[in-house]
């Protein structure tokens, strides 16, 4: 449809966080500065999509450091709205995406995608980017993400960006650094991660054959799921190929971790997208 | 929060409809050509706000008489989308708004208040407009709509106007024309509706008294509800006064009707707000 604004002479990137940057944000960030003329980010810890209270309370902040890298990844303009700027009122309007939000995350963290789906669409109807960046660590975010816009009539271009690992394979996230103890336990997500991707592209395609070699690398009782899903949907495929991602999420000590593998195949020939692997320690590696 | 995009040099107006047009939505038109720089209309029948697929059946149209009205009133932009563009896929993103969607029409018409929020929150995303202009005959609608706009932060003003009467007192509304021989039992509403507003002038401030005075003027078994409301949360209200808006809604024949008057008093003193009653016969009076 026609827009009634004009766009300004320049494309405007977006990349919301919830702060607490890591190089899966900063890799947005660059992204984004290369690709757009004007990047913005947002920093706000969204109240509306953690299901339990202690996880929101302990999630981890430094807005200096953020503000800091965010400069250097060339983000020109850091927006920080305070919970009075976002929400005057509590909200009363919610927006979800049925199906696709509901599965997986949104039956493990009841509320968590519709807080997202919320969040987003206020950032997007405030903002008005005409590029909007997020990572593929969130695959079922993304993927909620990517049909709001399009339900919805968001004139933006989603762009889903590679997930970034430590040195060691730990998918970044801002909660790792409450791992502590458990942090070498948590590896066992995504060593199984990668296993089932090496049985891809040794040529292997069952969803129950591949979600087992996830399920066998952790331990008993930490796992919540391990499902190879279609990737814009994110209903379970059982035949790996097309357009699949393996999601796993588990449970180590205080954290709940999740992780996945893009399987990818067309007539051109099959690839698992194992992310980005970092050359030395992230910036926010353990519990220092 | 800042726009990413820069603003055109002028001022945006919209005013969706789902056309058939009448002197209400022309007054929309004319409005917001008086008070923007440009005008956008939208001609679109919204399925989603249909819970009775034979009232979507029937509902009126003449596009080439709406065209014509359209640009006679001063829109400069008359935005016909198709059912593809609108939703290339059945949606899977819904926006509810919470207890104001949810009563009197969210009750009569299961659905109706969220297909109503999730089309103007594509419209309002995709067109990017200033100003949003909608009647005061959807009073509920009205609130959804302001309420939807301040939670998801749209940048956009959304512009109340009043309601447009025949000659007689029938609200106008597209459905008018489907009235036919049950058009003079239909009279009964806004008859019932006037006689509150005289007593609220008069003086009356009770709730169950005015509400009493609508339900008497109308014939047994018609009646959906005549409930007094606070106007920006359609909850009840037992008392007359501030701003509360007594609505209607009532069944003659095979078409539903709904009507209002605004009643609101502060230190200033107290008015009804009958809406504006036209000079002469409408555009679409009576089944012709």
């Amino acid at each position: 449809m026609a827009e009634a604004r004009a766009r300004a002479a320049g494309v405007v990137g977006l990349v919301p966080t919830m702060g607490f940057l890591h190089e899966g944000h900063l890799s947005l960030m660059e992204r984004s500065a290369t690709e757009c003329d004007q990047t913005m980010a947002t920093l706000y810890v969204n109240p509306l999509q953690f299901d339990d209270p202690a996880d929101l309370a302990r999630y981890p902040a430094d807005h200096d450091r953020d503000l800091a890298l965010a400069e250097a990844c060339g983000v020109d303009l850091m927006v920080v709205p305070g919970a009075e700027e976002m929400f005057p009122n509590p909200p009363l309007t919610w927006v979800t995406v049925e199906g696709i939000g509901e599965r997986l995350e949104g039956e493990y963290r009841p509320g968590h995608m519709t807080g997202v789906a919320t969040v987003v669409t206020r950032l997007l109807a405030g903002l008005q980017p005409h590029r909007a960046y997020f990572g593929r660590k969130d695959a079922q975010q993304l993927a909620v993400i990517t049909r709001l816009v399009q339900d919805l009539g968001f004139p933006v271009d989603v762009v889903g960006c590679p997930l970034v690992r430590e040195v060691d394979g730990l998918a970044l996230s801002s909660r790792n650094v409450l791992l502590g103890e458990c942090r070498a336990e948590a590896l066992a997500l995504s060593r199984g991660l990668m296993r089932a991707a090496d049985r891809f592209d040794q040529g292997e395609r069952s969803a129950t054959v591949l979600e087992a070699a996830v399920r066998d690398a952790v331990p008993d009782g930490a796992m919540d799921y391990a499902r190879l899903c279609e990737v814009s949907t994110m209903t379970r495929a059982t035949v790996a190929g097309g357009e699949t991602v393996l999601v796993a999420a588990a449970r180590f000590g205080p954290v709940r971790i999740i992780d996945n593998v893009f399987l990818v195949a067309d007539h051109h020939g099959a690839s698992a997208d194992r992310g980005i692997r970092l050359g030395r320690p992230s910036l926010i590696y353990g519990s220092e």
